[in-house]
């Protein structure tokens, strides 16, 4: 359904389909009112608000699968409490005494990221939500997308780094995209009041990180735990990072391009620090629609589960009086490079975002390890996809392996920068 | 298919349903594809927006019938270049040369009240356009509907007299009931994201008009001139004072009980200085969908002829960041009493909507004439509220016969007041 915002006769017409296949199928339990939903990531933030969220939903949402990188401890509460049908550990080895603990209260074990994709392709599975930060998740998401499920998609990389792969995929498969993001969320939300050639652009918001006011000078000198102190929300902290440098916003930029079908120079970015409104569309005859609510992920998560339906939600209700006013601004092109980046990526397409995705990653993490200064994570981004040739219909190995020579371009100039240094 | 929503199922279902009566039918137009619009009240303001819009528009909207109440010469220079099948003149006494001089240029021509109604239900007309200011629309609407037309609703008087009749009778005749008042407009919009049941709460924005800011002793000496400074839109003298007195909010609710129907107590009104926000509506899960737009009726008088479907507009873009700032507030009781009447009339129902409406038009006459003080307007709809035996049921009649009676009271409670005044 992926960009073609499906209405009530789209929807109708899927909903009778899949009865149809199932009265001819095995059981008579219909999958389209089955709501078996697999979490990949679910020790992280994103992760823990959508496990409150199907806890709250009750039948026939449940939770099937369960996945962590390195937080055994919490996944193990998880499924004890949850009582998953499968979990995943990816950054852990094999340990049979783990896999034996959990089958005695019949749960199946996986480890790895090759876990990860059996998981999300489960016949006990119909809706995956991909809460794992970076592009890891890439093989899990081709596994869902491949075996037709729906994805509810938190994480930005994968559709930054292979929707030319994902995209194609999900319509032959007739697997939805749906985003948990929240800005994707109000534009898929505010894009239901009209039909999809009818929108004329989109408007992404953004709270313009801890660095909005912050002068060139303020922000050149600026250390991690500047970066880290978001006005609005509570992230982890690779995604705070990016709100400050708007790494985070290019991303969007990018994600939104693919999720719905949209020309980057049709995509306008607004400044608006109160985090209320969570993006905008505005259509052929000048009505803009915009999405609105406190910021709570378990909103958006909410949406993404239950779409085309709406059901009782756990964030508080949105008081418009007692926010007094909502303010908008241009964003600074100056001071945050990483916009005028993601519209050049969204043109060229291929391999461009992998590798600003990728430099992207390389950058932060030098950036915490306070090995650079905040300013110059764009600006290795920036030449990084300078050195680039771009491949224009990639392969899955051919996007992997322009992640991995960005992340080591990223090495070589951070490593020439230094030795320049040293030698003046 | 008012108060349903209806989304892309049901549109769909009613474009092939009326193209099959249709090929059943002697012409092999489908009336579905047709849009010819009669617009009753084309020389006001609304009316000439109207003409602007289907201008723009162009085929398959044709401007189908015109009627003016006393601006003969202008509604003979509209007639002149847009051609209808047919005009009225609801103001003007019956005049041959008249008739002889519209009939050579192929227009029929009609007069009187009969005549508006005549136009509505004729069968070259698919939609009808209220633009008549007051009550004085009421049979030419239920006439409109009685022949089961799309009715794009500008005067809000219409439902807020007799919702209790047109309602009812839209559903058994399966005429649409489509909003033009922008603040309705925004909400029947924004419902699009969502089903009708999913719907929490509309949030009504109204500008607060002139005297937002106004002390209670200030409104005490308001002159006729500081009514009719409105801060944002360019209306009519009746309705800027509406404005004023927050009549014209009070009006919105009730008409927005019936509209979309929704008890009182699911409706806010919020104060929002700029009228950006046209309107708001929150769903269950804590979403909250708002329309946007400059203040420009083309836009939604545009909506209510081409909805489903959304057409280039003639207004201008909206642009956020230059706005800077969105303001908002709760209205302040005190010193605007219509809301609370607003609110116990939309819970009573019958003949209360008729008595606020006619005993508000025949204040604010009296306050246009010198001859109240502006906070008096209030005070004498409240006394004659509190004077009425509401009957539950009313026919048309009893509608009609309680608007005199409101009329007469106002009159009766000013010469009571000039008495005692005189007599003090």
């Amino acid at each position: 359904m992926l960009g073609r915002f499906p209405r009530g006769g789209q929807r109708a017409w899927n909903v009778r389909h899949r009865a149809i296949e199932n009265t001819l199928g095995r059981t008579i339990v219909f999958p389209s009112l089955s709501k078996r939903v697999a979490i990949l990531g679910s020790t992280g933030s994103i992760g823990r608000s959508a496990l409150e969220v199907i806890e709250h939903l009750g039948r026939p949402y449940r939770i099937a699968a369960l996945s962590a990188h390195t937080q055994v401890a919490m996944l193990m509460e998880q499924a004890r409490r949850y009582r998953p049908a499968a979990v995943a550990l990816t950054g852990h080895p094999p340990d049979m005494d783990l896999r034996d603990e959990l089958r005695s209260v019949g749960t199946d074990v996986y480890f790895g990221p090759e876990g990860l994709a059996e998981i999300a392709s489960r016949q006990d599975v119909d809706i995956v939500l991909v809460a794992v930060v970076g592009a890891a998740s890439l093989p899990a998401v081709l596994s869902a997308v491949a075996a037709g499920k729906r994805l509810a998609l938190a994480s930005k990389e994968a559709l930054v780094v292979a929707g030319c792969l994902l995209v194609p995929e999900a319509r032959r498969r007739h697997a939805e995209i749906l985003p948990v993001d929240s800005e994707h969320s109000a534009v898929f939300q505010a894009s239901q009041a009209g039909r999809r050639a009818e929108i004329s652009r989109l408007i992404l918001t953004g709270s313009g990180g801890p660095f909005l006011r912050a002068t060139a000078a303020q922000m050149e000198d600026a250390t991690v735990a500047d970066a880290l102190k978001h006005p609005t929300w509570r992230m982890g902290s690779k995604i705070t990072i990016d709100s400050a440098t708007m790494f985070n916003k290019a991303l969007e930029i990018i994600e939104a391009c693919w999720l719905f079908d949209m020309p980057p120079e049709r995509i306008d970015v607004v400044i608006h620090p109160e985090s209320i409104v969570h993006s905008m569309v505005e259509f052929v005859d000048g009505s803009v629609l915009a999405q609105m609510a406190p910021p709570d992920m378990r909103t958006p998560i909410q949406y993404a589960l239950t779409y085309p339906e709406r059901l009782p939600g756990l964030g508080r209700r949105l008081d418009l009086a007692s926010l007094a006013a909502l303010h908008f601004e241009q964003p600074d092109p100056r001071r945050f490079p990483a916009l005028r980046l993601a519209y050049e990526v969204a043109r060229v397409r291929g391999t461009a975002g992998a590798v600003l995705n990728a430099a992207n990653e390389a950058a932060v993490a030098a950036f915490t390890q306070g090995r650079i200064s905040f300013p110059r994570i764009a600006a290795l981004v920036e030449e990084t996809l300078a050195a680039h040739n771009v491949v224009p219909d990639p392969s899955l190995e051919t996007l992997l392996e322009a992640d991995r020579w960005a992340r080591e371009k990223v090495g070589a100039l951070m490593n020439r920068s230094c030795r320049s240094m040293s030698s003046t």
